[in-house]
């Protein structure tokens, strides 16, 4: 069978600046509690209904997905999951009644019992918020064909958290600001989207780091609001924020203390035999920086996002197929990085 | 006329771990006052005295000496001369009365007024302690054919500090240990050494700091021991530390954290666009440790040498003739590291 391509070994609109797109919808099965009130044996009905649901659905979607019972996956695979973003970190803490269907490229997943029954996600390459809202809305629609989905006629989709009543739509893009970091514009940016309704937040999601610079921006708002409304919105401030990262970028590819530093990071990464997570997501940093600024050339951006997939510690472990201590760990991400990094030319 | 070879562009032996040897005597004159009590008058018959008693020695060592008064020399030739290890710190600071004779290949040098009336220097590559004080005793007996040195014949040759009584002669070897220091075991050596009658300095000598993992071995008694015996302790003690240092480097060499170490510093060496003195020295260290381990490849010793010399804050500025700022002097040391350290393989 021939290896199907994952969605992040792409390149997308804007990948200068964008590494991903995320579209999720979240939706309850009228007839059961939401999970954190259901019985195991009420989760075992909706994961086998909604399981049934698509697979059975009459469409070609339904051909590639994976059905994956969370129970039944080692601690490395189920890590490897949060690093690929596919499901949150709060959906692996507690894995019974849990399960996930993912299709063959990673770029739709359902999380079924996370906080609410179904957490539809698509991810795209670069900026694609049109395109990834059209295919949620296509899995959507597959599975309101054979299920009955919580909905109210005042205030839309039923959901657990009343933050996400009516479309149950949350997206983001995942944003590469290297240059609005290093010239101090990021707090400004941040308290200015607040105010319209949007939120920056770090790599992973509510409450965690920004890691070699990259931000998620998301709307925050989805009551009132339809999704084509609150796509616009997200897609016209992300623009405006590439806009203005490029600029930045622009304004100070001349300075010898930034060549310096993308330039060391090259050399860093071409030679270093330990590399943890999180230098090489620095480093990473930098490379991209340096090569959309045309200081670095010779690789792609698409193998610099495949490799930082491949390099982190739950996935490393998940493919060797084995528990790796950091040590060995950090050997391999170092070998993995140089093979790749070997090709950069200034 | 052809361009004479620096004594630190040739190698020497064990210069794995010996840098450089150093003899140096101090001499007076029987009929001055120290230099310290001598007038302005006095100092310059004094320098003329040395200058002409050398130059129009009867001695094929006369022909490749320049005299240079220090007065005439700019603030970056005079601090060039302290990074090239010809002159003391102390001896440029107050340049009144004060000169240099220099042989061409810089291995010979007499200060002129500094603490002593003469201070006969020899320099030469790796470990070299018989040659060099075979070299000192040519220059001091065709100095003392003309000129009637200070002589006890209870204390020897009379000087303006105590300590160097008696032989005038003080002996030292440049050691690269960062083995030793790596593992730890300076600490104690350092303290076993002084019980011998030795001391460890810092990279310039007395009070200075250890600057690229580079120690100065030095004899400390003048008195009561002649130049041969001082000369065979200070080689038998040097030979053993070396032996100590390849041991430790031995050990080391499979490590993959020093591994690591030696690579990034080659990584950075090859692609820095900014790069200070003092990083400059420590990356150097590194990248000797991975020479004579055989990590890496592709560079001679004595090009590090001769780089390790030219990329010196004045002597930087000197060879190109004008003042610099630092970021000018780091972007150049930078540039002529890259150029070097391309051909530096694993």
């Amino acid at each position: 069978m021939a290896r199907i391509e994952k969605w992040y070994e792409k390149v997308g609109d804007c990948s200068d600046v964008v590494c991903s797109t995320r579209v999720r919808l979240a939706r309850n099965l009228r007839s059961y509690p939401f999970p954190a009130h259901a019985s195991g044996k009420q989760k075992e009905e909706i994961a086998a209904k909604i399981r049934e649901a698509l697979l059975s659905g009459n469409s070609i979607l339904a051909d590639t997905f994976s059905y994956l019972p969370l129970e039944n996956l080692t601690e490395e695979e189920a890590v490897s999951l949060v690093e690929r973003h596919i499901v949150s970190p709060e959906f692996i803490s507690d894995r019974r009644g849990k399960a996930i269907l993912i299709s063959a490229d990673e770029s739709v997943s359902i999380m079924i019992n996370e906080e609410d029954h179904l957490r539809i996600q698509i991810l795209r390459e670069g900026l694609s918020l049109k395109g990834a809202a059209e295919m949620a809305d296509r899995i959507d629609t597959l599975l309101g064909e054979s299920l009955d989905f919580a909905f109210d006629s005042e205030f839309g989709f039923l959901t657990q958290c009343p933050t996400n009543l009516g479309t149950g739509m949350r997206a983001s893009v995942m944003l590469h600001l290297p240059a609005l970091i290093e010239n101090g514009a990021m707090s400004r940016i941040s308290n200015n989207l607040s105010k319209l309704g949007l939120t920056l937040r770090g790599t992973y999601g509510e409450g965690t780091q920004v890691v070699g610079g990259l931000y998620q921006l998301s709307n925050q708002i989805t009551l009132g609001l339809s999704e084509t409304e609150a796509v616009a919105n997200l897609n016209a401030i992300a623009s405006q924020l590439i806009e203005e990262e490029r600029r930045a970028r622009k304004e100070m590819s001349a300075s010898i203390v930034l060549q310096d530093k993308i330039d060391r990071a090259a050399g860093v990464m071409k030679s270093a035999k330990l590399l943890s997570a999180n230098e090489f997501m620095e480093l990473l940093s930098y490379l991209r920086f340096g090569l959309s600024t045309g200081i670095l050339h010779g690789v792609r951006e698409e193998e610099l996002n495949t490799l930082s997939v491949r390099v982190q510690p739950a996935t490393l472990m998940a493919r060797e197929g084995r528990s790796m201590d950091q040590n060995e760990r950090d050997i391999l991400r170092a070998t993995l990085t140089r093979e790749i990094c070997a090709k950069i030319k200034e």
